[in-house]
């Protein structure tokens, strides 16, 4: 399976950049999917900020969603939609500008008035409409504009490649750059998109990320299969420790292609992770994507507690942005972590440079370190001598802009 | 009890500014306790470097030191001295500009020379001296000058208000000002001095913390007292998820006044607070310190666990330094706390203002919020309605100048 790349990106306008190689298939390439994305004036900027999916029939649906215990409206009607549909969905319908968060009651009926709206049009049971949203929180949809956008999306569906681009575009908020991936060979296809900044975004960090395959595969194994899924993806990304009140990440499957469960779950687990490191590498001022990968812990969730130990601290994030070999910010972090058994054993390889052994530093090369860290992608091993436990968080350096953009933006 | 004031600071120096009024009392203006400073050159700059305790007879002394797994040899050494003469010290010695972390045998053994060269001094069991270190990691401790400083230290001890200034100098890195308080009245009093920077510093982030009280008090019953005081004080402080491998905060009592516990409990616990918040208001780039409070947890350890999410978000401190009345950022971190009974009762106010509750905004002034926030001192509250648990933490704010610090800084 080769992922093919062509470029360049759909759009010359203001928004989005087309920052790295677009991806070969978009939602709609994949059978069974027909997208539309318009404007409809959620949005003061007059850009895109209604998506539609809509499936030929209905088919299988798995998603996560945020654990924030303010969720969204949007989040727990789909939540609720999933459960009851029985992992079957038609339609999916996502608005950007308005999260349709802290809402209360009015939020809620809000949310479940565009499922309604997409399953008349449609002809299906309201549980089988999945809906997202994603913009400034508190305030309530606007949504006379939303019925007419809602209307204009479902008029405008389309199969073509494009069509797949313009519901992309309408889920942005202040991404910088197009993020989508896709993967195509041994007789299926898997196409996303998703948007977010690094959990960081000021938009309140809502990610939305969605996958759709043409595999057949029954919804129970879709819901089994997609927590590790999430967890090796998006739940690696830790730029802050922040998850937001409509984070969702949702997969179809449309059933036209028979493939063994290894294939699609590896597939599936391939786009999402590249979805994820363009998640991270748009952290706010963001100049690179750094994964801090642990071993020898005595078991993954003690490596990934460290991992996140380290991956959180403003300390190393800043050391990072400026190139500096600071193995004595990484080390500290790692002691702070409760319960290492030898501590005094660990390693510190940044860039395949070994920094720090024995409980000292080495004598390594501070301009060949420095140098070396000086790329878009780096990588930190932390080595202990506890056990089998790994873990590989990706998290992104804390430079100037991030300050200036979180200290200006206001909910 | 009362907080006497005068002004102003001690040196016209390029070094630390008397950004805040000067206590009334230094050191070694408690009874029992001389004290001096000197510059032996282990610091480039040519700043005082090497500072000296001497108490006129062994007294008792508790101690807390930083949890981290690579704890300075003189952690490990003061920690070991303090559990074999029982909580007796003679003396205390302090250098800075070096920390003396991460060097293996060496470093111990350099760290109990020094204890050693004091205990001959004067005549006193080794295990009666305490040492610190503070500065860059991962250098041997220029042991030549050491013992020089040590030696100058020793001859220039003094009993006068100003060589307890001296002391202060000495133990001081990147500190932005003098970090002092004290407390007189009801026939004892207590002075300290500590340095660091909102645990944030980039000199490794090393607090040491000094307090000394002419009460009365066996070492046991102030070893019982201390972890209590240091809780509401220096760990309180949660500008950063990082704790230094050189943290020490350290109580001595000279004996000389029968006190009764209470009121050398509180009056020690009111200096640490007032030295913890002068530690969060020099955190790098620091505009304010904030109190984040949290009441209505089930127990005190939730609504710790509450407090410091919402206290070490880079997106709450950005919000913070912008003034932006962000109740989104606040609230959403409350809600990534997993395990909360009733997040839907939660009510935010923000210096007095009530910002969010029943899951949605309140219909709050932003520009008066945002004019309020504009504060050195501001207040977060977070109501919840599960129990009688509380907790405040102090954090500082996220600002552009912390970035800038960070990243240029090398260990």
């Amino acid at each position: 399976m080769t992922q093919r790349v062509v470029g360049p990106g759909p759009t010359g306008s203001a928004g989005p950049s087309r920052q790295f190689p677009e991806a070969p298939l978009s939602l709609s390439s994949i059978e069974g999917v027909a997208a539309s994305g318009v404007a409809c004036g959620i949005k003061e900027s007059g850009r895109p900020d209604l998506g539609l999916l809509v499936l030929d029939r209905p088919v299988s649906g798995a998603a996560v969603f945020t654990q924030n215990h303010f969720a969204a409206a949007p989040v727990r009607v789909s939540r609720q939609h999933l459960a009851t549909s029985g992992g079957l969905v038609r339609a999916v319908v996502v608005n950007s500008g308005n999260a349709n968060a802290c809402t209360g009651r009015q939020g809620l009926d809000d949310a479940r008035e565009m499922c309604a709206l997409v399953a008349r049009a449609l002809g299906c049971p309201v549980e089988q409409v999945f809906v997202c949203s994603t913009g400034v929180i508190g305030m309530r949809l606007p949504m006379e504009r939303v019925r007419a956008g809602i209307a204009s999306a479902l008029d405008s569906l389309s199969k073509t490649a494009e069509a797949g681009r313009r519901f992309h575009e309408a889920i942005l908020t202040t991404d910088a750059f197009y993020k989508d991936a896709s993967l195509q060979g041994s007789g299926f296809a898997v196409a996303g998109v998703c948007k977010g900044a690094g959990m960081i975004e000021p938009n309140m960090a809502t990610m939305l990320a969605f996958i759709a395959t043409d595999a057949a595969v029954p919804p129970e194994a879709l819901q089994r299969a997609l927590p590790a899924i999430a967890a090796r993806s998006f739940n690696s990304v830790h730029v802050d420790t922040h998850t937001s009140t409509n984070d969702t990440f949702l997969v179809l499957a449309t059933g036209h292609r028979v493939v063994p469960e290894q294939a699609w779950s590896e597939a599936i687990s391939s786009v999402s992770r590249r979805l994820a490191w363009l998640i991270a590498r748009d952290g706010e001022g963001a100049s690179k994507v750094v994964t801090i990968a642990v071993r020898g812990a005595t078991t993954d969730a003690k490596a990934r507690e460290v991992a996140r130990h380290v991956a959180s601290s403003a300390l190393v994030r800043t050391a990072l942005y400026g190139n500096d070999p600071n193995w004595g910010r990484f080390v500290s972090q790692v002691g702070n972590v409760a319960g290492l058994a030898r501590p005094e054993r660990l390693r510190c390889v940044l860039q395949g440079i070994e920094v720090f052994r024995d409980g000292e530093p080495t004598a390594f090369d501070r301009a060949i370190a420095a140098a070396a860290m000086a790329k878009e992608d780096v990588l930190l091993e932390l080595a202990l001598d506890e056990g089998k436990g790994t873990a590989a968080l990706m998290t992104a350096d804390l430079g100037p802009r991030y300050v200036e953009i979180n200290a200006e933006y206001t909910t």
